[in-house]
């Protein structure tokens, strides 16, 4: 794009919630008293990420090597008056979407892939790794650390890397080196391969896996979402999108997203937060993960393993299980705990659709604005098109954020 | 994106090539004694499409209604400069690339296919029709209609409709009709089905299923590319490109593009022929494909079916048949008539590219611009890697056209 335009509208500083939000945060603690998770976030984190995760800071600088990333790899992302769309939906209102899918590797995972990349590199590490189930959050890290040349080591779900072979792919060209979960390339998997060589992987495994080679290779650990500096690193979302609002004199009422960990959600949503006290904030997740009106609001394990510190979110439990749907992004049992705090206090609501109300939003989005959202993003999208049949008269100015695109996605609709 | 800065670069006019070649074009003509190609487009095309065909005019107005569309699927795309790239090849000159990837359907075919719909639809008409190989261009078609509230008949090859379900998907969600070809739609289908059920189709084939179609049931034929209406319409690429370079106060020295029928190509390209007489503009074609160097600039037939007219051309012959390549987009055995003229004066170069270096140049641009271009565009990006090993000292400032992404295409690096 072109630089004199994106220079006002990509941010200059990443906006962190906690010093706005209408109570203290409940700090993260340890779960077990003969391990603490809090000193192993020390060891694995890059120090700088570390710091943003503590921290009660406002605003937080976007290094420049940063912020030149961004233009790299597409940023400032669209954001669409949505005309056809409204047409379709005789709506006199106004709704707009926040594209992240335009981005390099396809959503916003990149935005704190770049930033936790980078501050790795500043650090002398000797590279990067994470665990990924579907694949988005690896083709992030991997992309990310090809930027800044470093090696990234991750491990994929088994039973992932078997369905998705073209995830691998989009990996591999990113150079990321990509094995399936459990593997032996860790004490901890080869313990698991040993007991049962066909184990499918779980995201607690990958997890394990990826901490253990990170304490073992000197690399650091990069933290796909639910964490406050993730969502830090997403503020980049909301706060391009409040500039380009405010650039077309437009003022949001209305703002979805969907919620798996809350990145996305949180990067979109919580820019508007200390000056748009009149916005709806409205947070989808799948009817099958109804974590927000079915899970309880309590501390609770942030993966299965134990390995990361408790939090205190709304949780559907560490071992839920949800059944297969199509947005694995949005299997998560819990979000983040500055969102959860949101949503507990009222500031924020939620809403849960349903696998056919995705579907049939998918591809009214489809034929009307061309673009075929990421089945989690779909979520976001089939809400809004409820709150417009729901508020016809009402005229408002609806923003949604499509989080990503589906294009790897598209077998859901075989 | 931002409307303000949208109207900026989206063109008003289209530019037409044919007033600024170096000599007048030779026009097209009959094959057959017994049956008129050209009134046949009389009656299977958009009035004003046919008219765009043959007019001297160096500009046409784009409708607003098109200008509309164009900014609902992500017009203006980005022209990004490759800093990474630049930084990896140690270039001291400059890397521009231009991402028709960008747009809702990821390549640069809507940008005709929705003023092709348009005018249909101005017409009256109950809906438009064409064949397709790999599905891109019915992917365009498919959307351009739905955009347009029309209905779009489409027929594809019956070999890639089986290889490639994930086109028929994305045409469907468009709400295209799709049907492999032949098939029992026409009678010219229904005949080549009774002499052998297990016929694979051919583009040929698929060109007179939709041909039949159209006379039948009063729809209109979309023409993908090598007609001159189609590049006159692609032509907003390259203006875009223009006026993304001003705005940064660039000059172009070298444009690169990929040639299939030639109209990413000329779309990008010809728009600087006029006030650019300096800048090197280099045609890449697959090795597999080498109509420029080994092809005849002769009249030949456009389609293998003989159903469209005969244009003069660089061409290998109608029934060539190239092997296999990734690049399904350029096994096209002939080159628009324009593009060709260009070619034989010397005006534009031409180079070929081998799948090994297309397959690394892939690589090269994912790793380091995060960006996975479709196979054809990877023909574009291999030449100007070498353009670059070849003058590397001149600090050059080149541009490419990256014309789609290739999502849809991974499975070339399985």
């Amino acid at each position: 794009m072109i630089s004199a335009i994106n220079s006002e509208i990509i941010p200059e500083n990443w906006y962190n919630v906690i010093p706005d939000l209408p109570e203290p945060l409940p700090p993260p603690k340890d779960s077990k008293a003969e391990f603490s998770s809090i000193n192993l976030l020390n060891k694995i984190l890059p120090k700088e990420v570390l710091r943003q995760e503590f921290t009660f800071k406002r605003y937080e600088k976007i290094p420049d090597e940063v912020i030149e990333q961004y233009e790299q790899i597409g940023r400032p992302t669209p954001l669409i008056r949505a005309k056809n769309l409204e047409k379709y939906l005789d709506y006199g209102g106004k709704i707009f979407y926040k594209f992240e899918g335009a981005t390099a590797t396809g959503s916003h995972k990149i935005n704190t892939a770049i930033a936790q990349a980078y501050y790795a590199k500043n650090e002398g590490v000797n590279g990067v790794t994470t665990e990924t189930g579907a694949g988005q959050w690896g083709s992030a890290t991997a992309l990310a650390a090809s930027l800044y040349k470093l090696p990234a080591q991750i491990f994929m779900v088994k039973v992932s890397f078997i369905q998705k072979p073209l995830r691998k792919i989009v990996m591999n060209l990113y150079n990321g080196n990509v094995v399936p979960s459990p593997s032996n390339l860790t004490e901890y998997g080869r313990k698991i391969l040993s007991e049962n060589p066909d184990h499918p992987g779980t995201l607690g495994i990958g997890i394990s896996e990826a901490v253990e080679y990170a304490l073992d290779h000197d690399y650091r650990y990069m933290v796909a979402s639910v964490m406050n500096s993730a969502l830090t690193h997403q503020s980049v979302i909301g706060l391009e999108t409040k500039k380009q609002l405010e650039l077309i004199g437009e003022h949001a009422d209305v703002l979805i997203g969907c919620v798996g960990g809350g990145s996305n959600f949180g990067g979109f949503t919580f820019p508007f937060i200390p000056d748009h006290p009149d916005t709806e904030i409205i947070a989808t997740t799948a009817d099958e993960v109804p974590k927000f009106s079915k899970g309880d609001y309590k501390y609770d394990l942030m993966d299965s393993a134990g390995v990361l510190p408790e939090v205190r979110m709304y949780s559907l439990g560490a071992d839920f299980v949800p059944p297969t749907i199509y947005a694995g992004g949005l299997r998560y049992h819990g979000a983040s705990p500055s969102l959860s705090l949101l949503i507990n206090k009222g500031r924020i609501k939620s809403d849960e659709v349903n696998q056919e109300e995705v579907k049939n939003a998918i591809r009214t989005f489809a034929n009307t604005q061309g673009i075929i959202a990421a089945p989690e993003s779909g979520h976001a999208i089939a809400t809004m098109l409820n709150y417009v049949k729901a508020h016809k008269n009402e005229k408002k100015t609806i923003v949604v954020n499509v989080s990503g695109h589906g294009l790897l996605d598209l077998s859901i609709f075989q």
